[in-house]
Formats: structure tokens, C-alpha cells, sequence
């Protein structure tokens, strides 16, 4: 069932296991404690940073297959893409595996468009187990779309780091876990913003624009949900979300958080947070998860917001397009429990 | 209903109308009678390559939800991606419309992927008009992946020609149109070619590999169909994809078409014919398509090809991963007078 851009997943098809691969950096914040593997070095033991990114979105893959105690050939479908071009990472992950695979891209809103085209498969009953992966790297990322490392650019203080990690998501028909209930799809979004230093501006209409589609075809309010989780909007693009949404008379002041602004220790004077489709899939898939699973949480918004440009479009005098697909994760007893369990 | 990595269509979502602009070299060929948009100019009145590749793929959307007598907003999703890093010609066409978008990236099989998932969502119940477009252009291309064109760099002669064109398809839940019927989800495979030139070598083991899945999955034989439709495996690549066939027990000589081998007057010697995201989109969209509607052609197994590799991925020393998607494309008439209408 369909109302404008939100899916509704009659069938609840259930996260019944994640894992997530992360960085030094990344393991001394929040994440640290739940990743699966924690690398202490971020070459992973690879000769170059895409093939250290490749390795981790492996790993990852592999990991959440493993915890979700199936193999490879119970996976109908592998639903995965990543920031480098072509999205290699996602495509020799792929091969490695074997899995029937599906590419996308969606920037760093990827890990949504996951889960969503996952929940559809699963929930539609064209597929048992679906898994869906992304990640990202700081130097493969950054020498591919900003400077070589080696020159050591200054980064401008509404920057963002991008956060080396990947998760991977196993979405099943039936089973454990919390339910993916409902998903949003996203629109590209254009404000004129072309600094691509300050992807928090450009994205947070597109985050902004989707979440207003959410609630309005859900008839939801944002107190609904425990946690609305945006991907990578970081300190300032945070803000401007809510001010975004507060003109259009919405308030998630309450309940916000924004994964690229959690991810680190930040200090706002240097940067705004982490970036990157890995900022999202890992802190979902670690940290959020366990809460998920275990306490706390019940009801989770999560919207993973992207940012489209490459350096040519870039180069060519172009804004930036964004783009935000957000799904809706809410543990069984949670609905329960609160009694508003209509769709 | 899936069986293997096939998935079954019991709703069996139509093609209800289909759109495709194509470039002058294209045009001299067996699609230029039917192209909806042929050009004189490859650049389309932009100022770069990027820019008119981008104008080609928003025209062929914008024209097919025209032919489908519908608008924008009756359109649910739109499915896009393409060959430029970051697939930005699919970003851009998606700002200018405003639709509901997915990215996707498979390459040269974009469009087959595309199609296979447009078919899921209306097939599931989850929209009931949802667009599938892709498109590529020849310089865009040959400076991303290989050499800046004032180069002048001569061609090998296993080398295939990017198409320069864009082809879009509108899939519907309900109404008139050739039925997608199933389709068979790839997985990537790599022989070990390392030549990027020779394209066709390299996908050839993919588009066996999906063919063979195909047939097993759904009990057919390659002569259920009118046409076994391959991508743009390009002259060499398909007597490979015969051989692979062949040692496997399975015949498609009689029936077997590539649209890279079919798009251009080739001279083998000097080239393998076209390839590209757009190759496969624009045949099938145009030159198969009116067949499909007109004439002669009952069932077409539309199996496109990528190779997903990166400039990175090959400087790196990486082989080639390819994979090839497949769809069944048929027209319900032929289906009854066949009478093997069984899935």
C-alpha cells in the first residue's frame, strides 16, 4: 500500500540482523562499543583506502549474514552502493560474495534506499532474506572528491569528516527483530547551495522536504517516534532542519538526532561532524540498533540524507542536489505497548 | 513468486509507453526510423557533453509519461542512473522533475535493472506508474573512462562505441503494453579480463550466467522466446556468449540479437559495434519496442550487460566484474496463441 510517496509494509518485514565495521576515529566516539569489528588501523590490512573500503563492506556483509545465522545462499538479494565511482566497493563486494545484486546510489542517503527497496522485496514476497549494505571511507572519499591527502588541505569549519565504516542490514520476511513498517521516498532538492564544503545546508531541505512527506502521508506527528534519526547533516545542517521545519509549523526539536553529529567528539569551531554513506549505516546498524533491540527505543525515523554532485557537475558551475528516503523501524512490543499501532 | 534469482510477475506490469532520444551516428542506424527525438547535433544546444547527455535523459522521461498520456504527478517512482560518476545525468533529470527518485547503477545494464525493479513495485502493489530511464553519451563517456577526446586516440579493434542516446519506460500497473512477465537478477562475475577495450570479452560470462539462470529458473527454453535481446556485448562478445552458451548444453543461435552488434553499420574490423548505458535503452525503447506493439515480436528476453568497473578499479590492477539483468518482456496476445502461457 501506497499513500503519495510513503510505502506501507503490511507485512512488517523485520531487521533481523546488522553488523558494522569502524574506524579508529569512529571507535573512540559512540560507536566504539557496539561495532562488530572495531579496526584499529584504517587500512585494514589492504595496500590502498578502496581496497581497505572494500574490505570493511565485506566484512560487514559477511558479519550480518553470519549473525543473522544464515549463509550467502539464503540471501535472495544484495542491495548495496557506496560513494567512489561506479560504486566499486558495492560491486567487488558483490563479486566476493556472489550474491544476486542490485546496485545503487544514492550518496549517503544510500543506506535508506537500502533498507527501503529491501522492505519492498521482502515485504512484497519476492525474497526470504534481503541484505543491505553501504560504507564509506575518509581517504578514498577524500582524495577522490576534494584534494589528494597528501597536500594536507585546511578543512573550512562547516565541514564535515567522512566517517570510515560500513554496515550491513539483513531484512527478512518473517523472523526477529524490529519491523521496517513504512519508508518515504525522496525527491531531489536544490536550495543553490554549490560549497562543497557545507553539505549540512545543501541537504537539510531534502531532509527537510521528506520528513514533511512522511508525517503528512502517515498523519503522524514527530512525537510519534522515539528517535528521528537523520543521516549526516552534522551540527549546523541539524539546525537548519529544524528551522526548516519549525517555519512549516512541525517541531522535532524533542526527539532529533543526527547520526553525523553524534559519530564524533566534535569540537563545532573545526567541523560540524561525520559524513559519508558509512555515517549512517554504522551508527544505525551498531549503536541505535543495540537500543533497538534492547532498550529505550521503540519507534525510530530514520532518514539518511545525500548529497548528488560529483566534481564534474561541480566543476561545471552546478548547485548541489540532495536527496533524504527515510523508513520508518519500530519494535513490535513498542507499538504495542503505545497503542497507535495504525498505519 | 520467486524461484532462484527469478521473480515471477503475476500481476504482470505493462510497458505502457516508451521514449528515446538518439545522437546522428546513432540515428544512421536501424533505431533512427523510430528514435521519438533524433538529433543533428550531439549537444543538443548545451555548452558540454555532461550537459546534453543530462538534456537527452530528462527528454526522454518528460516524453515518455507524455506518450503514456500521463503527467509527472501520476508518475509514482522514478528508476535512473548512468554511466557519469555519481550518476549525475539521473540526479539532474530527477531535480528537474521532481518525481519520487531511486538511484540506481549497473552500468550498461542500468536499464534492464531498472526495469526489472520498475516491474517489483508495480507488480507489489506499490505504485501504479513507475518510470525506468537511462542514457549515455558518446564524449561524456570516452573522457570519464578512457582518454580526453582531443587526444584523438585510435580504437582498437575489439573496442565498442558509446552510444550517444537516452531511453525511458514507463511500466503500469494496469493498461495496454507488452507485459514484463519475470526477471532474473544477476550476480557479478568476472573471467579475469583486464582489457578495457574489450568489453564484450569481459560481459560476455555475465549475460551466460544470467541466460543460464533464466532458463533453469523458469523451465524455458531460449526458443520460448522470439528474440534473446542482448545489451552491448558487441560483435565479438556475443559469438562468446554463443560459445558459453553452447558448452553448456544451451542453443541461442537462432533467436540471439545484441543491441550493441545491431545499433551501428559496423565494420568489424575497425570496431564491435556500440555499447553504453543508452545502447540497450534506446533499441529496446525504440526499433524492439514498435515491434513489440506492431508486429513479429511476441517474447523477448531483454538480458542487458555491465562491466562495473572505475578508472580507479583498473588502475588498481582489478580485473572487470560484470553482471547482467534480465527481464521477459510479452506481449499477453502472443502468450494466448502460443498457449504456454505458464510462468
Amino acid at each position: 500500500m501506497r499513500k503519495g510517496r510513503t510505502i506501507f509494509f503490511e507485512n512488517a518485514p523485520k531487521i533481523s540482523a546488522t553488523a558494522t565495521v569502524a574506524g579508529p576515529k569512529e571507535c573512540a566516539g559512540v560507536v566504539g562499543r557496539y561495532a562488530d569489528v572495531p579496526l584499529v588501523d584504517d587500512m585494514f590490512g589492504e595496500d590502498t583506502f578502496e581496497r581497505a573500503e572494500r574490505k570493511m563492506l565485506l566484512t560487514a556483509v559477511r558479519k550480518s549474514i553470519e549473525k543473522a545465522r544464515l549463509t550467502e545462499a539464503d540471501v535472495d538479494f544484495f542491495l548495496s552502493g557506496d560513494l567512489l565511482n561506479q560504486i566499486i566497493s558495492a560491486s567487488f563486494t558483490a563479486r566476493a560474495t556472489k550474491l544476486p545484486f542490485l546496485g545503487i546510489y544514492s550518496a549517503c542517503s544510500t543506506m535508506s534506499e537500502g533498507l527501503l527497496l529491501a522492505a519492498v522485496l521482502t515485504d512484497g514476497g519476492y525474497a526470504e532474506h534481503v541484505v543491505a549494505a553501504t560504507g564509506s571511507h575518509f581517504s578514498s572519499a577524500e582524495r577522490q572528491y576534494r584534494y589528494p591527502l597528501e597536500l594536507g588541505t585546511t578543512r573550512p569549519p562547516q565541514s564535515q569528516w567522512t566517517v570510515t565504516g560500513a554496515g550491513s542490514f539483513v531484512v527478512s520476511a518473517k523472523g526477529e527483530g524490529p519491523a521496517i513498517t513504512c519508508g518515504t521516498c525522496g525527491r531531489v532538492t536544490d536550495f543553490g547551495v554549490s560549497d562543497v564544503n557545507n553539505m549540512g545546508a545543501a541537504m537539510a531541505p531534502a531532509a527537510a522536504d521528506t520528513l514533511l512527506a512522511h508525517f503528512a502521508d502517515t498523519g503522524r506527528k514527530p512525537d510519534y517516534y522515539d528517535l528521528v534519526l537523520t543521516g549526516d547533516l552534522g551540527a549546523l545542517g541539524s539546525r537548519l532542519l529544524k528551522d526548516l521545519l519549525w517555519e512549516k509549523g512541525v517541531d522535532i526539536g524533542e526527539n532529533h538526532v543526527d547520526c553525523g553529529e553524534i559519530v564524533y567528539k566534535i569540537v563545532e569551531d573545526e567541523f560540524q561532524g561525520g559524513s559519508g554513506a558509512g555515517c549512517s549505516a554504522v551508527v544505525l546498524g551498531s549503536y541505535i540498533y543495540d537500543k533497538l533491540q534492547r532498550s529505550g527505543l521503540g519507534r525510530v525515523l530514520f532518514a539518511a540524507t545525500g548529497a548528488l554532485l560529483s566534481t564534474v557537475s561541480s566543476g561545471q558551475g552546478e548547485t548541489i542536489p540532495c536527496i533524504s528516503h527515510a523508513v520508518a523501524i519500530e519494535r513490535t512490543d513498542a507499538r504495542a505497548t503505545r497503542g497507535e499501532e495504525r498505519l
